[in-house]
């Protein structure tokens, strides 16, 4: 096993590029993860796995891991190669590069059935993932992701979602035009802050629908509100304050699951 | 106003000592916030600030902030003083101390009307914040905090909640006891994975109730679930580790509001 002791090797330099730059991750179709439990993630899942690099210490544990079923070129790094690519204070140990999922929402597949949640703009890479751990645990048929939004493939979304990520359909696209598109054929809804918007529970999920999602400071602008067929609200006695984008979207991928 | 600018200054190593011991937090009754935002959340609350301390570049905004209706002393820090007591990597230019909020559940007013969400060892100050959130939002009455939960004063705990730590009604005490002594008055359920349990939108939550919420890694042991009178699940179509406790407690909170 080839052994990287150079912080400046080629492999590390784009590790490190990989980490921390959306646009690089977008032109090579890859994205990097780090950690034993997201490598299994990955390997359970269809993420074809690149390349992995492993400190010494992490070597008798990877013997145990599951592994991708077409198993990537594997490289020990040295403890200053770690400390270059490590993305969180404690080492990890395993970190790999993967590429881009290349399952987009089967567009044939959008009926009258489906249940989407749309995420507009959102920049909180938690918030991002939690919704996708969500949406996957009440079995929402896929997501919808603006292209302003933070991006889906940073360490720190892939993180939040715990592996949802790689399992749930999603798209990344432009949501004016998505709802354009299937404007018949889903019934589209704008959440947002307004007394005068449906009330949740009298929303009737029973049909294809997408509900989207605003951004976290300023919530959907009324220029991306009027994109949908209708607006609905969370009712809350309290302050409305009080609830972030992740926590909303859960009570209504919650509603719309039960509207199955 | 005096200017601090030794580090070992008696004031600065209190101030300290509270932001990292929740020992010196429990012995002193005091905990503490930074930021101008939770400073001006405690100002409109009944929290009673005790002391404040600025960073230089931060008081001409200092002028502006909401101020408590009883004003503490303000001191001046200097640099290396707010680099030692500032709790995030970016300083904040404001910190205080408060006194710990002496606002109890009114254990009278426990009749046969109120929700209550009971947080049983959870360990994640980012999770027992978001849920006083929630519970906030969704006007619960009141929440029951385990006495090996988080220390709801630790500073990660009050920035999760976002105020609402201020203005919830809690109870730090034992659930053991507690449920005991309420069975009658409320009707309690323990949160569980298990597919036997009630299903979350089954359960009426017309009457008086109390949900436990058990520890993130291990849930509710049986012991503990056994204190309650019912047990509830959320039915999930996708994978029951797809929710974290936060995330549950937002949906059964949201349940038992829709129950009033």
């Amino acid at each position: 096993m080839e052994k990287i002791t150079a912080k400046d090797n080629e492999k590390i330099k784009r590790y490190a590029k990989l980490a921390s730059q959306k646009k690089a991750r977008d032109v090579q179709g890859l994205f990097v993860i780090e950690g034993a439990k997201l490598f299994e993630e990955a390997a359970r899942s269809d993420v074809q796995v690149e390349q992995v690099f492993l400190s010494e210490s992490f070597l008798p544990r990877f013997e145990h891991l599951q592994k991708p079923s077409s198993m990537p070129p594997v490289f020990l790094i040295g403890e200053a190669v770690e400390h270059k690519i490590a993305g969180s204070p404690s080492p990890q140990g395993i970190y790999a590069v993967c590429k881009k999922l290349d399952k987009p929402l089967n567009l044939g597949k959008i009926d009258n059935n489906g249940k989407f949640i749309a995420l507009w703009d959102l920049q909180d890479p938690g918030n991002v993932g939690t919704i996708f751990r969500a949406a996957e645990a009440m079995g929402i048929s896929g997501i919808l992701v603006s292209e302003n939004c933070c991006d889906v493939y940073s360490l720190k979304t892939i993180r939040a979602a715990m592996g949802s990520l790689f399992r749930m359909p999603f798209l990344i696209t432009d949501l004016d035009a998505f709802l354009e598109k299937y404007r018949d054929i889903l019934h589209s809804y704008a959440a947002v802050v307004d007394k005068d918007a449906l009330p949740l529970p009298s929303v009737d999920f029973s049909g294809g629908s997408v509900v989207v999602i605003g951004n976290e400071g300023n919530g959907l602008s009324s220029q991306q509100a009027n994109c949908c067929r209708d607006k609905l609200t969370i009712p809350m006695p309290g302050s409305a304050e009080s609830l972030n984008a992740a926590m909303a979207a859960t009570i209504i991928i919650w509603e719309m699951a039960k509207g199955r």
